[in-house]
């Protein structure tokens, strides 16, 4: 065999390597992994222990904010400010599946007893969900905590029971071998093998992994290239497993004629915040607007204008990505009919600088090449579409592919119910998975009403990342028909032992 | 254009042709027969007539009975009685469906109030679940109602508010032209465009309506190899969609040597009668059997063969399934150690007749030409694996398949939580969508807590195509952020005016 290739930590920064943190998995190192996780899972079958678990991790992260905030930030340079929010964010999330796990309402438990006098007859059937099996988890560029190691992927299946393996995102292996060793230790203090979490680096262990025959199912947060090619091998394996992948969005805004006249110069702050946070590399981003032409418009555009020239250079997660965003914003800028009001590009050596495009909306109401404007550009950039009436909303909107979020900028008039307010609402909501009125995108709350998902390529399934539910996508239900009292699972016993919420012959008790 | 391919209607009891009933569709009628449904998929936006509409198909089924039985068993010679029962099951699911939409709990909805104290703060968040669109129906040979054009896919998707288009089975072409107009009746009568239902026949049809962009979920119950063709075109989309497939099941039983002590011959009849209702054509079929060496084995395989031998010779649903019978029972019988002590096959000039192997469960035990018993074969056979101790018993059903059901033969005393019942249900668990104690699998109860699904290849999907949980299949949960009381949906209004069951701030009301 040759030397295993060296997994590198890279200060974005400056471009520099920092330190070879861990080398990349062989074939065998991740079938080691995936097998260890196996054979760990039955220790993940009761519901205290892994709640027990969830809260250990949150409180070892907590412990380690200093060292876990430094080393993602000399990783991603997203600045510790952020990465102590976003690490606030980790560990509610841990503590929130925690209460989810003791709830035990996601368990789903249905019980009918037999009647004879069904159409055909019932016997007893008492339904309970049970974990997939050892879930591979594709961590996010973006978030080196939230959405990657011990980020939601992680905490949703560890809370279903099931393993997990985690491919490191290249961008910040320190941060990731960091966490994982939190996890690992977490385990053991919860009595659990620290098998139950395991990392592995490189881009071969990734395929390596979605296609290990006892690997159950899959999360991802990245590109929509990395995401589908992800995708494509978990769906070719002899035995296909469910793979839940956040490949992109386009998060569409659309302000009203009205909205704009009433408060045109707000909608352009607010839209300039919205899309330069975390250097315009949140899956949240508004991407693209469809704006009125005319005044109120144009005021909008100063607004957004002023907003984004305030905004300093910033560093983005790697040079790769500086790259594709300068080349991504150069090409759209080139099409026929765009402008740059604020040209968005390089910054300097190391850095970007935020701005945005406009076009006529007309242009984009039928297919040609103005549809790459269409597509997700990772990073400090948004498009203005200049709409000259209602009718070119609709013939754009119909054109856009599923997003994470849609939103909606009304004037006080439509959000009280008059003009067309209602109809452009029920438009988004074919198009996403969250619907907003008068907010911005970016920042998802960890809630259980949260959905953070959305039509192809938002989401390759219909489930979400964030927030209770989030933990359906691990499960399956099992049914259990006519079973000795002694034989079944505490779960579904006549006693309840655990004291769970079930459904029984239809009512929730 | 050459001339549009006919469909025949043909008699299995003679494999003469019947009729012509249909022709084939044209890609363009496939076009057309998405886009209708897809332009009256508004129409089903309502809870309530969803639910009408439900009822009113339910009741001209049942009106038409004579006819529909007559059809049916003209083109399946399943019988009149079985028939009879298969509508009664039939039109018992369609008001089911319709009780589920008029409950609402399916719509999972969660209100979470805007709350700053949390880390990130929340918005005021309103999630509901929403139709995915049109949805693609495979019907099934062997349930030419249940499981066909009026049945348990049909009804869920209709219930979840999509429109529908089948794909007609080409064994019951008439059965289904005459069901889906009675379908279309049913959809006028409650005020819908008859267009939310449409049929297709043809196999270049089925292919043109999984890869339609108009089309947004499949369901499909059939053969491994044509649903395994199905989900890759499903998932090899530009916007891949959800392709909940059941595709073949083992139904493995286990019998335990105390259960064979204590009842063996009780057993051996029982499994008889399983495994040869409806001429051995249920999905639910118990096709592989673990049951002791010995002197209590052999009572059971004595009562088997008793049972067996008793059965008369059936036609099966067409003549090619017939001759994959008897192929299929051919190549398994001449494996090296196989015994058939009744042996299936070809019965008259269009009949077969039931029968069972035997194999010493020791060749099962690693990978081999013996793991062609393994796969499901189609008709009245079993498999009996005769195991020598408890440990073949593992090493044989850790080398199963995915599968539907899976059935442990007890002792009373193991019944009771004596020896190793419990470690065996924990095994057949892990293989199967629904776990039973003493029962056989073959017919499946419409219940809240029903499960019709399991590990691939039994389903392509984690979700069931029986019960009221079916209809989470064409459903995908949107969130509402920050939304206007004048705005909101009906089912999120703070009134809450369709008086539906909610969760909200984490409170069931």
């Amino acid at each position: 065999m040759s030397a295993a290739a060296p997994v590198w930590s890279v200060d974005p920064r400056t471009g520099k390597p920092r330190e070879e943190v861990a080398v990349e998995a062989t074939p065998q190192e991740v079938d080691q992994a995936v097998r260890a996780a196996h054979a760990a899972r039955g220790a993940l079958a009761g519901l205290s222990v892994r709640a027990v678990f969830l809260r250990t991790a949150a409180d070892l992260l907590d412990a380690s904010a200093e060292h876990v905030v430094e080393a993602a930030d000399a990783e991603t340079a997203l600045g510790p400010v952020r990465l102590k929010g976003e690490l606030a964010r980790t560990t509610a999330q841990l503590r929130a599946f925690a209460e989810a796990v003791e709830d035990g309402s996601f368990l789903d438990i249905r019980i009918d007893h037999a009647d004879a006098s069904r159409t055909p007859p019932w016997s007893d059937l008492r339904r309970v969900k049970i974990p997939l099996g050892v879930v591979a988890v594709y961590s996010a560029s973006n978030f080196p905590l939230a959405f990657s190691v011990p980020g939601g992927d992680t905490a949703s299946a560890l809370a279903a029971g099931c393993p997990v393996v985690v491919k490191a995102h290249p961008d910040h292996p320190a941060t990731s071998e960091l966490c994982v060793s939190l996890l690992r230790r977490a385990a053991v203090q919860a009595g659990l093998p620290e098998d139950v979490v395991a990392l592995v680096h490189g881009f071969t262990a990734g395929v390596e992994l979605v296609r290990h025959p006892l690997v159950s199912a899959a999360g991802f947060t990245g590109s929509v290239r990395g995401g589908r090619a992800l995708f494509d091998a978990a769906a070719a394996r002899p035995v296909p497993i469910p793979f839940h992948g956040e490949l992109g969005s386009l998060n569409p805004v659309v302000v009203t004629a009205a909205a704009a006249e009433e408060r045109g110069e707000q909608i352009g702050s607010g839209l300039g915040a919205s899309m330069t946070v975390g250097v315009g590399q949140f899956c949240t981003k508004p991407g693209f607007v469809l704006a009125p032409q005319g005044e109120a418009g144009d005021a909008l555009i100063k607004a957004l204008t002023a907003a984004v020239s305030d905004t300093d250079a910033g560093v983005m997660l790697d040079h790769r990505m500086r790259d594709a965003f300068v080349a991504g914003v150069a090409e759209r800028a080139a099409l026929p009919g765009v402008e740059a009001p604020v040209t968005p590009g390089a910054g300097g050596e190391h850095t970007v600088s935020g701005g945005f495009l406009t076009v006529p909306a007309a242009l984009l109401a039928t297919e040609g090449e103005h549809d790459l404007l269409l597509e997700e550009c990772f990073g400090p950039v948004t498009v203005v579409a200049r709409y000259a009436d209602e009718s070119e909303i609709g013939a754009v909107l119909s054109r856009l592919p599923g997003n994470l979020t849609a939103t909606l900028q009304l004037s006080s008039a439509e959000a009280a119910g008059e003009g067309s307010g209602s109809q452009l609402l029920a438009k988004l909501t074919q198009l996403a998975g969250r619907v907003l009125v008068d907010g911005w995108p970016t920042g998802v709350a960890v809630a259980p009403a949260q959905h953070h998902g959305g039509p192809y390529p938002a989401t390759t399934s219909t489930s979400t990342s964030v927030g209770a539910t989030a933990v359906e996508r691990w499960l399956r239900p099992v049914t259990y028909q006519s079973i000795p009292q002694a034989l079944l699972p505490p779960e579904l016993r006549d006693d309840n032992p655990l004291g769970l919420p079930r459904r029984v012959n239809g009512t929730l008790g």
